[in-house]
């Protein structure tokens, strides 16, 4: 009985887990060297814990399911609200500011597209315990710290910055009186619309032709300067002007300035978001968004704990897997497969003493391969070749004198030596 | 509103996930120098994926769900059917033997107990392709080779060896007519059940006191050569005895034959094991299984794909962990968070510098950090000291003459140096 895999999931096979690998590693690497720690929780939780941050409407894009004891659980499609839990669970015993971070394995009940699959990964970086913006800024320089490594340059990629407390203050100058989270999950998707649909859209949340221009206006600005074209800075809306020049010019300082602009446009669908907030993209705007994040203050008590301030991002593997791709990035930094010795076995009689030399060279540490099949010695030569072998052991009847022959496979150069002196040289256990 | 986590599942607080990435790297490791690559599948699958092995009675014991099409779907309960589905969806581009390993997060639908959970890591080793009993050894070396890395000796674990072939050879001359499959069910609960409990299921399942008498003399036969005593070998069985000869002496050569030992009463119950079976136990039998396996010619077949013959097996980390905790041998190894710089602020002016040079320490690959308040020398040097900083960089009025200081944590020691000089003894590159 054949069956196949669930559309939108993916198979690793071994040159798809190694660029799986060499993605999720360079998290890793990055975010340790930023010093945060890493964390994790189950892959499922109580179904009500994704509502609590998201609302009803996320329960659809959720795999659900019942234990035997009826309990309502789902798959995780994010793990921002286990972050809160864990944190509020042990919130007296940790040490803050907490700097942590998390690579998990996540699932979406959405419509597989482009960019976009029912499973993923993602990398996730929050600092909790620090209002400054200084922490914004440190979370965002390690994201391009990331992308930097990896090779993708300001012509490659954008990091998209604005402010929801300054937007706030701007939305209640123009005089919009309606829920400002309905106002925003409106703006997040002006770049998705077209301007009729989008205008359209706009209507049916906002009453007021002159407020609805006025924040078509708003949208338009390229700088926070341009701000005063269209309206008086109200004074509510200065300090996160002042928070706003401030992370750039630590980002400038933390010298990935270059990577960084103003967006008005950017305002982040989620409800939970409550100061600087940024969206990454690839500079051609091809692709969906590889990654975002923001302040989020009041998450925390949401979920039942104190007050305290919170700033992070996420950034998904799909679509950074197909820009470091498509930027000719990823198969020149994939670590080659090695073999640091494959050990021939020149006749049958011999092949004990080569099952034996190869089992103690990986106890101590080498990577050692020899072949199944009783083969001439020439066939085992190419198996070790197109292994890419870097010495090949090869075992024949001076084994019984303690002699072995080692060839290196790059020069094809080849010595004989005795079997004592080359453990000893492989650091091999004499056990 | 306060949420708690679900039960039989774990937060992996940076401590947890400290040892659970030592587990994880440790199997990874060894696999690769046992000259396995690494795959992994989907976490989920077609619920009927999973009754294809292990029929109809693993629902219960699977988390499973709808999504929005109405497809049944499941969690995985373990990688083999993902394992033999990935296989023969690409059998004929595939060179063989396939060496595969897998570290796959599993759930299972349980009641948790002590080193059993709902969700859970399993390390998995197969060749597939090769039918010699080399391939057998090959897999139980790998296992070993790990386990004794991690510091257990003969002492503390023992991989308890038999054959599913020879025990139906000897079954059948035994003149046991059922299904075996449900004899080896029964026979896999007598190291858990009581003696008459046993005796009971037994009879339940084998008609006849005298087979089943046959049967109990059989289970208690310490060594191949002791079932001569119960009755004569018949000639069915003389080869799996032979091919478990050849499989002690290999594990002898390989040097890990002192981990291993025959035991009839290891039949596994699950259906679909073949030749060779395993578990790998403490030595106390205080906890469950740490792990097992065997050969499975068969699977890929009943996937849909061609005859294969195959060999594997699957260590969780719930029971390992438990052990090499009791052991004594789990925080001696847990590699210490490092931190290789510590840059100090000596007053606010300098603050910039001190995020300035912190960021270019990190892009150059060193793990450094900096404290976001204002604090007196000391407090950072505390600080510093607290988070294991190999070495602290002191930032105050010298640094407009371009000078700061390097204070090894170790010795006390301190020297004044050139910026530019220490930039460059970090290979910090000057953009």
């Amino acid at each position: 009985m054949k069956i196949p895999p669930v559309k939108g999931t993916r198979d690793f096979y071994p040159q798809d887990m190694a660029v799986r690998n060499w993605i999720i590693d360079g998290w890793k690497k990055v975010s340790l060297r930023n010093g945060f720690e890493e964390y994790d929780g189950p892959i499922f939780e109580y179904l009500k814990m994704f509502q609590i941050k998201s609302g009803d409407e996320i329960v659809e894009q959720l795999f659900s399911f019942q234990d035997r004891g009826g309990r309502e659980l789902a798959l995780r499609p994010e793990i921002t609200p286990t972050l809160a839990r864990m944190v509020n669970q042990r919130i007296n015993s940790l040490p803050r500011p907490i700097k942590w971070f998390s690579v998990p394995r996540l699932c979406r009940a959405e419509r597989p597209q482009k960019g976009r699959l029912r499973e993923f990964f993602q990398w996730n970086v929050d600092i909790i315990g620090v209002d400054d913006v200084l922490a914004d800024a440190e979370v965002i320089f390690c994201a391009v710290d990331y992308l930097r490594e990896v090779g993708l340059t300001p012509d490659d990629i954008v990091v998209k910055i604005s402010s929801r407390k300054m937007l706030s203050a701007l939305l209640h100058a123009i005089g919009v009186s309606n829920d400002l989270e309905a106002v925003y999950a409106v703006l997040d998707k002006r770049s998705k619309l077209a301007d009729d649909a989008f205008a359209q859209l706009l209507a049916e949340t906002v009453t007021g032709a002159d407020k609805r221009a006025k924040i078509l206006q708003l949208m338009s600005v390229e700088s926070v300067e341009q701000i005063d074209d269209v309206m008086n800075l109200p004074p509510e809306a200065k300090e996160s002007v002042d928070e706003l020049s401030r992370l750039f010019e630590l980002l400038a300082v933390m010298g990935v300035g270059d990577y960084c602009v103003f967006d008005i446009g950017i305002v982040r669908g989620l409800a939970y978001y409550t100061g600087i907030v940024y969206e990454i993209y690839d500079k051609a705007s091809e692709l969906r968004a590889i990654g975002g994040g923001g302040r989020y203050d009041d998450l925390l008590k949401l979920f039942g704990g104190p007050s305290i301030p919170a700033t992070g991002f996420g950034i998904g593997d799909c679509v950074l897997a197909i820009l470091v791709e498509e930027k000719g990035l990823l198969h020149k930094q994939l670590p080659a497969p090695k073999l640091d010795y494959f050990v021939a076995c020149v006749d049958e009689p011999y092949r004990q003493a080569v099952v034996k030399l190869t089992m103690k060279l990986r106890s101590a540490g080498w990577t050692a391969s020899f072949s199944y099949k009783a083969a001439k010695l020439s066939k085992q030569l190419k198996e070790a070749s197109d292994q890419n072998a870097r010495r090949c052991v090869i075992i024949g009847s001076e084994i019984e004198n303690d002699q072995l022959i080692v060839k290196n496979m790059a020069t094809g150069e080849q010595e004989s030596i005795k079997l004592g002196k080359f453990l000893q040289q492989c650091h091999v256990e004499l056990r």
